[in-house]
């Protein structure tokens, strides 16, 4: 998504030539693509998937509507089979249209991971709820902190529930560090994303991670506490940054991939 | 604020004419129209002020800029001791340029209030430390959890810092019931204040808080954990919006009445 200019061909082609090994895909430009061309693809470049992004909206109260979201959750697991990740990240959903039940919104996500956990892993992929940062708590994901995440995913197997950790959604939590030792210890550590803190923020607050090294997260910090943890993953940059989406996308890559040897 | 758009005597005529006995205050609009012209001008109009808005900023490391901060906000609790209100509300300032130490940021913060709480304590003035939206931890305040500000409170008497809980900041956070009830058995809950949380957040997301009642906080779940935790003061309404600001003033402060009084 950081280089979403890029057609999936362009972007095997880009990632050949930088030496880039591995790639998280999100499902609209694979579904775009083909999802079998698609695996192909990535065979046929040497590229691994690291995670697909993303399942998740699961807030729903409206019983039709429950169904439909599961149906596309277990889609998504059956599409991160089919590419050969083990990891589905999960973006959980916002209020329902004039809801205020943050409790209730978090129990019904609890419900849908019940269904889907067992589905995943049949498939051997599992699933990350990822946090996302408080100012998406409304809209996208009532899901705000690490701690909740992992309250949710403790409720389940590790081996079906676990977290994704984004920097871009946890730098500024001061409980974060003792959370992603517990996920660590629980083996719960499934995805680690990488996006920088920039500000102003742009209206609607959706494209302005920025650039690894040119905001206010400490990366070297954050990589030190995942190590700690244990983690020993794929570390994702995922930027939605409209500024690098107008740029070119093969040099926008590179940027990104010198940015992430110098923060670590 | 909410109402910036009127004077002062604007202001004070239109809460006599619906009935409201108590505001607060910005300290910008104060020096405007002069300190001791506003205490009088509030006096004769049978007006309370709740809270003076805001000190802080309080997270510099240059030394000068360290003495400048502190001397600003000596002459914030001298202006709230002028206008008769016992409560300072502190912001508490974000990440200094080039920085990325939260901890550090948080620390210095504590080291300006062990300076600053004898001496509101002396002028019959108490701080309120007030948590600001984690979208904010970077540029506006390191502060950004209610656990966090009565971390900071807490090594301090009571009666020199306690906090101030904003329903803007702190909506979305599972653990801020359990931290107001902290805060009042501390008797630490110095101010309350209202806004809605809406979306989209407007471009910088200073100026998007909601009128009660059209966004996604619950105010009278929040309502009744302040008062379980034996709140009694005033009940402030505090709201950043561009769209109000170009409304009619008069006919702003009477819908947010309107509000006030339906939300509760």
């Amino acid at each position: 998504m950081t280089v979403k200019q890029l057609s999936l061909p362009e972007l095997a082609d880009a990632c050949g030539v930088l030496g880039v090994s591995a790639v998280g895909l999100w499902r609209e430009p694979v579904a775009e693509y083909g999802l079998d061309a698609t695996a192909k693809l990535m065979r046929a470049a040497g590229l691994t998937v690291t995670t697909l992004c993303r399942g998740g909206f699961l807030t729903a109260v409206d019983p039709h509507a429950r169904v439909v979201a599961l149906d596309d959750n277990r889609r998504a697991v059956d599409e991160a089979a089919a590419l050969g990740t083990d990891t589905l990240v999960l973006v959980s959903g916002g209020l329902p249209p004039g809801s205020r039940d943050l409790h209730g919104a978090r129990e019904r996500i609890a419900d849908a991971l019940a269904e889907l956990g067992p589905y995943a892993r049949e498939r051997g992929v599992r699933l990350a709820v990822e946090p996302l940062h408080p100012m998406y708590a409304a809209d996208r994901c009532v899901v705000s902190t690490l701690g909740q995440a992992l309250d949710l995913a403790e409720r389940f197997p590790a081996d079906q529930v676990g977290v994704c950790v984004d920097t871009y959604h946890v730098w500024w939590d001061d409980r974060a560090p003792a959370e992603i030792a517990r996920a660590g210890a629980g083996g719960r550590l499934h995805a680690y994303q990488l996006a920088d803190w920039t500000t102003p923020l742009p209206a609607g607050v959706l494209e302005g991670r920025g650039q690894l090294g040119d905001g206010s997260v400490d990366f070297g910090a954050w990589h030190a506490r995942v190590a700690a943890a244990g983690y020993t993953g794929p570390v994702e940059v995922e930027l939605f940054n409209a500024e690098l989406w107008a740029r070119d996308g093969r040099e926008v890559l590179a940027e990104t991939l010198a940015r992430f040897r110098e923060v670590g």
